[in-house]
């Protein structure tokens, strides 16, 4: 094989938990090389949340190397389900969407994505077009595809099964639902999270199951740490980097992670080819590069990608500025704590609040903050790793979390 | 209760495996016997088989009952599933049908059930009409209802889970649709099979989790035994009796039934009064009555039901004129089996032919009676009972199955 194509695979290669059948994506790419001709990348996304972070781009990141390298993204939103939503009530996460909601939300995913994505390169399809279509006598021969058996072997519902945890019989559908929009989409290729792994075969099994020419590959990203470097990076966590953050947040939240992640952000997130980043680690490890340096670079990028060239600079002046005035002493006391701990514990016992309760109030009304950003949520836990806590303008302690 | 009324709720019953909500059943006869309204009661018949036997009858006896004391029979003839078909192909009885075979059997159904049911009380309806319009979205709403955890408790799918034979996760879906039916039709009630008694209370369930005013009572029959009077009657078994059979052939298979089954098959298709089968069961226990003569009443009962007033009674002569011209010799040698045995080799054990291939030829030569009745089927079993087998004019043999 040519060098270029080569080097397309190691970049699609990077970072991925698991890749099924990368022999086909490799004469995709040969032939896209060769011909010009494209493939059809398949994602889906949830349309009851619009919002993204830096986590969801870890995917999206990898629909854009594709799009380098021949790849047409079918960016999927998921509308149907949202449509219907959950009739028993339980799942509050599945609210019903009105069309105009879905559209709405929508929106607000280009505008997001399309700082990453090359729109021109991208179809945003509904899946209630197809669905709707299939109808009644359509979900029950889909349905005749699989076996009760097989829908058990997945892990969630194994678990789920085995435990007494109701699963409704609507569940089985869905993982079927998202095969049949790969039939539908006629994907060459799917891209999800390891924990979509089921869901995402069902599409190479259906593909299969209705004789239809491709039986689409399957690549999936690992998914991404949040801040803290140990819990999956999520809204509800609240450790996340928000796509929509503003600068001066957003860059403050790159300085705040480890030394560790900020190699794994570089190779999931990044656009730095794995060669700049192995000189980096190659500089670090020899001390002729300051880790902070390199967080700074990491952080410029990403401040660049959500607000614009220009953007990462800026943000990083005014952070250089405001932590100076913020005249942190250098010798804080440290504190350290065996395992995960409760914010306003926390401020207890690093003797920054006189009890829990003071601690609750001084959060709502704004006066704390965990490593320069001021917090709301005095239900925080903080994991694994080293903060700065400060209370009002003076006091300040240093955490740390092993 | 008025007399009528509880006269009314014995009739209803009569023969009954299992009765779910009596008590709704007792209001509505009532209110019908006040009022003179009306209420529903729901059966499923499959499309694919239009040709019933007398064990379908004990069901559509019921039905009929109904309509004597307030019920409007709904004959649903589930034509949604059969014009899907098993996508699998695995399934040899559902195959796909056109919607004009829906109709033609249809059409056939009627002229064989209105010889029992009050056509002026009877709405054949088919589930296709509401099912398709369910769409998929009503599906899968659908689908919600029921946990995965319910539907293994159904006894043939525990039972199929466990030894690892594949259920289709459409076959969740199945019961779930004969239960919507009864939500859209408004049931009061639902007659079937004891074997169907999880599919007849999805009905009941639906209607609940759709908020339904009424929650169809459920009203289960036995499975009537065939010929043999150990397994269920059935067209693949041989031990049937149809309702196109020629009146001689229907007399003959009833005269042919053991004199314990004759008192089941009054009590479940007959419409002798419980008072007229009571009298004749004391006349048989005292000797004033023989018991092949309640047989005979029984046998022109049945052809007079399916051939018209006078058509027993006819049968019954020639029955009689040929029996005397065979000439069967009273003092026939006798075979005895443990088992059942195949009907090649009872020919062969009872010295009427020198090997299985004879017998073979000579059942396909139409050389072979049973109990009369001329046989095709050379791979028909013989089970529990007694026969006179017959080859050729002269050859006779009684064989005695325990």
């Amino acid at each position: 094989m040519e060098n270029k194509i080569i080097e397309a695979i190691n970049e699609i290669k990077r970072g991925t938990a698991e890749i099924i059948d990368i022999e086909a994506i490799e004469k995709l790419v040969k032939r896209y090389f060769e011909t010009g001709e494209n493939f059809y990348v398949k994602a889906g996304f949830d349309p009851t949340a619009p919002d993204i972070h830096v986590g969801h781009t870890v995917l999206i990141q990898k629909l854009a190397t594709f799009q380098k390298f021949g790849g047409i993204v079918q960016f999927l939103i998921g509308d149907f389900t949202a449509a219907i939503g959950d009739p028993t009530g339980k799942s509050e996460t599945r609210k019903v969407l009105s069309k105009e909601q879905v559209l709405e939300n929508a929106e607000t995913y280009k505008e997001q994505v399309f700082k990453i994505l090359d729109a021109s390169k991208t179809q945003v399809v509904f899946n209630s077009k197809w669905l709707n279509d299939l109808g009644s006598g359509g979900i029950i021969a889909l349905a005749s595809n699989l076996t009760v058996a097989r829908m058990l072997e997945r892990d969630d519902f194994s678990k789920r099964y085995s435990s007494n945890t109701p699963i409704a019989v609507s569940e089985f559908l869905y993982p079927l639902l998202q095969g049949y929009d790969s039939i539908a989409l006629n994907s060459d290729i799917e891209v999800g999270g390891t924990d979509q792994k089921f869901n995402l075969l069902m599409g190479r099994t259906l593909q299969k199951a209705y004789d239809c020419k491709k039986q689409q590959a399957v690549l999936m990203m690992p998914i991404l740490e949040g801040l803290d470097g140990v819990q999956k990076m999520s809204k509800s966590l609240g450790n996340y980097i928000g796509v929509t953050d503003e600068p001066f947040d957003m860059f403050g939240k790159v300085l705040s992670i480890s030394d560790e992640l900020m190699w794994r952000y570089f190779e999931l997130v990044s656009t730095k080819s794995l060669k700049e980043i192995e000189d980096m680690k190659i500089g670090v490890e020899n001390g002729t590069l300051h880790p902070k340096k390199v967080k700074e670079n990491l952080a410029t990028e990403l401040v660049d990608r959500f607000h614009g060239i220009g953007a990462g600079d800026l943000a990083k002046q005014e952070f250089e500025k405001v932590f100076a005035k913020k005249d942190i002493p250098t010798d804080l006391e440290e504190f350290i704590f065996e395992n995960e701990v409760w914010i306003c514990q926390a401020l207890v016992d690093s003797n920054l609040v006189s009890s829990t309760s003071q601690a609750r109030r001084d959060i709502k009304s704004n006066a704390v903050s965990v490593n320069q950003q001021k917090i709301n949520d005095d239900n925080l836990n903080l994991t694994k790793g080293e903060y700065i806590l400060q209370k009002g303008k003076k006091s300040f302690a240093k955490i740390i979390i092993k």
